[in-house]
């Protein structure tokens, strides 16, 4: 049985407790807090500084309980996750104390209950260590996710407390704990050896997606013959099977999904050619049963500033849109780690494959044993919590470990362990120490940048780019003007400069000077801005496009390239303005659907060298049929330039056709744009059965001086 | 109490047994055979052979053992070590099976005595995949060292049996098995804090190398301040304390240093400079008790194709001669394993650093449960054994298993295996999966090659390279006449062709078709050779040339190259030729001189742009003081280039100086070469306290029309 508790939460702010005021768990203290004292918007321009004053406080949840143990039954409490240093009291004394986020608690009390007893979890101060900058490192000797202490689209916003569900839980003897269906595979995929792990003398059943019984007993290991395989978005059913453990009085059940994932060699990605030689670059293509799969997706972060708002009603929002956007993976972003355990679920039924880093991110990790000591725990619960899934493609270590910025290496204690505790506890999963590896890349994150960092718009430098796997890459553009209208006051909207709204939301500074709106990128291509609502819908013409021409990019590059992957889907406040394709909550910007047409598993594509084209120039596109189905592609093209009313005919392709899973590379179309009155024009690759593709393109007449800025780092 | 046995070998054909023959412990049974049956000089022309007709037997070795326990006494069988697939049987009964080479066996036959017994090691075929490649392969499902299944400088000779010590021990209650010392050290390594293993209630003694003693009690935890610390070879001392673990009546006794090692970034080899960004190379800087030290050294190879015969003799002069030649590690090459134990206390003694290699090498090695529970064994026992030893600098998966002729990757079980062993078991020491790594080099192993594979002289390729380490590079050279003699039929000398001693002996088609001996490589430079002593004196001039500048271009380019360690250093067999610099057992190539020469820790140095010269070309060279000492070095230098009799004054450099550590590059010198008759040149760079040096080089008169022929694969 199992019983809600009614918290009250305490602020202790230099040693002295505060009034009590109603606390949700799951939540974060922090916001009842701020909703039981009248924040506030903390949306609103500068509004999120408001939670600065609580940050080096103490805060308890206090709730009465009123139980005794009857006939040898046990009473627990049980949380999935309290974040992050805190002790559990009854009646004052202290029963545990631990740090981490994800790692439950399960407290037998039995034997301290008097029958009016009080539970209190007291949090502790978020981790600060000493000497560290303001910002993200100083959450480097913990297991805090990083991003809370602020990053280029989450504000500073420091959060704590029982942001998952908890509860007493009163258990008999016949209780039935967690159970854990696991499988090996014979080598051909056509019989699965099942073990669960589960209480003796139980009844197991397995059931079809159809609710017939496949298997029904009390042997905790058992095979299933030929079973339907589970596979991701686009290449087959996400076939579940339900398992239930019961016995006379209790049950559990859960899904399992039969697939085996493996990362092999990108193919073309061999040894170097001379000596002295290296190594070949890491495996980075995904093998799910046996086929070689295209990870198109995008890397998720956490949905919320205060992670204990997020409802099960989000997740399964957000996971519904990136299925619709013809995804297949998303990579769980190391410095938020993990989501709660419904998030897995539903990726589970929807094909969706889970690219899962530990919380580990831009930061350097010490070898130090207190440290190794949380995150052993941390990650030993997280591996046992999500081996099971079938959405589980890969573990790794966390976010840009081996770059400049963060200054780990492959001998860095925290990630050996964590590359030991994968091996000893699920050895059936691939793990990365860290993305990107040799041969991968990340950024960049701008649509144009001149300087050596980029050298190019996305066309050019995508086009140049020759990696194993793009796993961040991302493109700005600005919110909605209604989103902006939310955040922004009105008086600091336009023109935009560096005022705290703007500065707080992103807008500006957020990460180089321009970014995220990048205003010398706008002038750049179309001078001067006149109004936010043309900035607006500039940097969304730059987003759609980039995203479009970027994705189709990286899967021509199949089968040396096996995954594309943005920076990022979502977002966990209103941004003015992010490389994200949705907007807080779960809004689509129009780029989400330049995405999803993208990823459409067949279409015509074009490789198109430029964004920038003027009267005279000698334009080219190369002409691919794109195909990551299962099956093979066939189909017309029309190809067609159109320029303000003038229509350009470019070829006509028959019956294009590309085997399954392969792309076909068809004819090179080219044309002298004409000198015509015009701002823009579009590549029109018209097919039938939903193929087509558009790309739209700026134009310049001859007559026209176009008005170049010299950009800040040219 | 340990008693030897007399040990009878039989070999066991098609199931039937035969005469019994003497058989040393340790040794090789395949040795004993044929030392008893009288087979030709396995070293000579293709006595090798003899031993194919042994491979697919079973072999066994049996002694009479006369032992009743006395008064709670245990009789134990030990052994340091059985190669490969082995029951031990007391009495015609079955006590142990097992495979492996390295883990000791430790066998209680208390209760199984009878005061008249026999013990039998019975020896299994040598494993062969089926369905494998006659070769290597055939080893790649087990932790036999593949090197037995012939390389190109190891004939296809496949021994086994006991190749390592072992007797009948008898044990009291006051036995002390093997002892372990480990310790600590605070940051600033001003305190060890050491925890000895072993039984309660012994005394534990250390003392220093004066004999003094510097702690003596019962606690097994103490504290040592201010230990000396062990160096290797020209960085200090390899300063040594010894340990005593006694009782009443049974003492153990070994030595312990104290030093830090780790693995750092290497200078200069930072980040990507463009987006998509990649990672940055791995760490490969040595830091010793953290200073960070060049790694000069050698790849050690098995020193005998008989195992079992390896005496610390033979280790002894090894070692010596390495320490001699300024070396400062081994690499302890996978193909073969780890050596004895002692090899490790006398490279403890002697400073040389031990980069250990698991057994894997060259082959793709399966995630099988079979094989990783085997590796696992073996791989635990490894790391316990060798963990301690002040000379271990880093573990290393293996030999060049993510190129394309071997094929595992970064998931691949056995290594992932490892990688988590190392970090249980010894966190303090470094890992890598393989060699090379993302940023190091292996090979060339030519001095010339025009292929896409080397593009030039050594001189040429190391100069343009930029590397974090050189981990493998070799310049062949052949056998002296007095080796060749013994191992060549006279009628075979020469012309040098592709007759079976030739062959056998690694000359022609070792690797390349040309290799080792590559008589192509002598016809550009010096056309048809006219003798077999010709061939070797220009086979040693190249080896000696490319050798020394190889070393000394890896040393400039410090401290972004961390690391020069060619291959090889010895030999288990004679070869005809080779890339190693000491001929079997132990003699120094003239090689072996010219590396002693680059490798001293202070010495003038030149980077000369190739080797081979002409009349009228502009000849170039850059002077340097190189110093890879830990103080600071000075000295003049004067720069000729003596052709025939004529001596060109090129530079007078006063007062050069290089801090501890550091090179420092001086001028660069040129001058036309006059016409002159005569056929080689040196460059001189002449200077006091032995910094001076001294270089080969080709030189042709303008008149003389060179002799180039075509080479094979240009």
């Amino acid at each position: 049985m199992i019983f809600k508790q009614q918290w009250t939460g305490y602020r202790i702010e230099n040693g002295i407790r505060g009034n009590g005021f109603p606390a949700r768990v799951p939540g974060n203290i922090q916001y009842d807090y701020a909703v039981a004292h009248d924040f506030a918007d903390v949306m609103y321009a500068d509004g999120c500084r408001q939670f600065e004053a609580l940050e080096n406080d103490t805060w308890e949840y206090r709730a009465r309980l009123q139980f005794t143990a009857k006939g040898g039954e046990r009473v627990h409490f049980f949380s999935h996750g309290i974040d992050y240093k805190y002790d559990i009291l009854l009646n004052g004394k202290t029963l545990l104390s631990r740090e981490g986020v994800f790692c439950a608690v399960d407290l037998d009390l039995t034997e301290h209950l008097t029958g009016e007893d009080e539970l209190c979890v007291r949090i502790h101060p978020h981790p600060k260590r000493i000497g560290a900058d303001y910002g993200r490192s100083e959450a480097d000797h913990s297991c805090k996710p990083p991003v809370c202490y602020g990053w280029d689209w989450n504000p500073r916003l420091l959060i704590s407390g029982m942001w998952q569900d908890a509860y007493i839980e009163t258990r008999g003897a016949d209780y039935i704990g967690e159970c854990e269906v696991r499988y090996q595979f014979n080598a051909d995929r056509t019989r699965a050896d099942v073990t669960v792990d589960c209480p003796d003398g139980c009844t197991i059943t397995l059931s079809d997606a159809d609710g017939n019984v496949v298997c029904r007993g009390t042997e905790k290991q058992f095979s299933i013959v030929a079973p339907h395989l589970w596979w991701c978005n686009g290449q087959g059913v996400p076939y579940l099977y339900t398992w239930t453990v019961a016995n006379a009085t209790q049950s559990r059940t859960g899904k399992v999904g039969f697939r085996t994932v493996r990362l092999v060699r990108n193919e073309g990605a061999g040894d170097p050619e001379a000596f002295p030689k290296s190594r070949y670059a890491p495996p980075f293509t995904l093998e799910l049963n046996g086929r070689r799969v295209f990870m198109k997706g995008t890397n998720w972060v956490n949905p919320d500033i205060f992670w204990g708002n997020v409802t099960d009603g989000r997740y399964e929002r957000l996971i519904a849109l990136a299925k619709d956007a013809n995804m297949n993976i998303f990579r769980m972003w190391g410095g938020a780690g993990p989501a709660k355990r419904s998030f897995y679920d539903m990726c589970d039924a929807a094909g969706l494959l889970v690219w899962q880093e530990f919380m580990l991110g831009c930061n350097d990790y010490p070898d130090d044993p207190h440290y190794l000591a949380v995150l052993e725990e941390e990650a030993t619960f997280i591996i046992r919590a999500l081996r099971s899934h079938a959405c589980l493609a890969l573990w790794c270590g966390g976010n840009e470990l081996f770059n400049g910025w963060s200054g780990m290496t492959d001998q860095s204690l925290p990630l050996r362990l964590l590359n030991s505790l994968c091996y000893t506890l699920d050895p059936a999963h691939p793990f990365l120490m860290t993305s990107p590896l040799m041969g991968m890349g990340h950024g960049g994150y701008m649509f144009y940048d001149p300087s050596k960092e980029m050298d190019g718009d996305v066309f050019e430098v995508f086009g140049r780019s020759r990696y194993t796997a793009y796993t961040e890459f991302g493109i700005p553009s600005m919110a909605s003007m209604e989103i902006l209208e939310k955040i922004i006051p009105a008086d600091e909207r336009f023109p935009v400069t560096e005022t705290p709204s703007w500065l707080l939301h992103h807008g500006l500074r957020a990460w180089k000077p321009q970014s995220h709106i990048c205003p010398e990128v706008l002038r750049h291509y179309w001078g001067e801005p006149t109004s936010l609502e043309e900035m607006v819908e500039h940097t969304n013409w730059l987003q759609c496009v980039g995203y479009r021409v970027s994705f189709e990019e990286m899967r021509r590059q199949w089968p040396h390239c096996s995954a594309a992957i943005n920076w990022c889907y979502n977002e966990p406040w209103y941004t003015a303005a992010n490389c994200n394709i949705l907007s807080y909550p779960e809004t689509p910007k129009p780029a989400y659907y330049a995405v999803m047409d993208a990823l459409r598993p067949v279409l015509f594509s074009a490789r198109i060298p430029k964004f920038d084209w003027r009267a005279g120039e000698r334009f080219t596109a190369g002409i691919w049929l794109l195909n990551d189905a299962p099956t093979a592609a066939s189909g017309d093209v029309k190809v067609t330039l159109r320029i303000g009313e003038r229509v350009i005919d470019l070829l006509d392709w028959k019956a294009a056709y590309a085997p399954a899973n392969e792309n076909t590379e068809g004819a090179q179309v080219c044309c002298i744009l004409p000198d015509i009155p015009a701002s823009e024009m579009t590549l029109c690759l018209t097919a039938s059965d939903g193929m087509s593709s558009e790309y739209r393109l700026l134009y310049h007449p001859a007559e026209i001086q176009v008005k170049k800025v010299k950009l800040l780092n040219q």
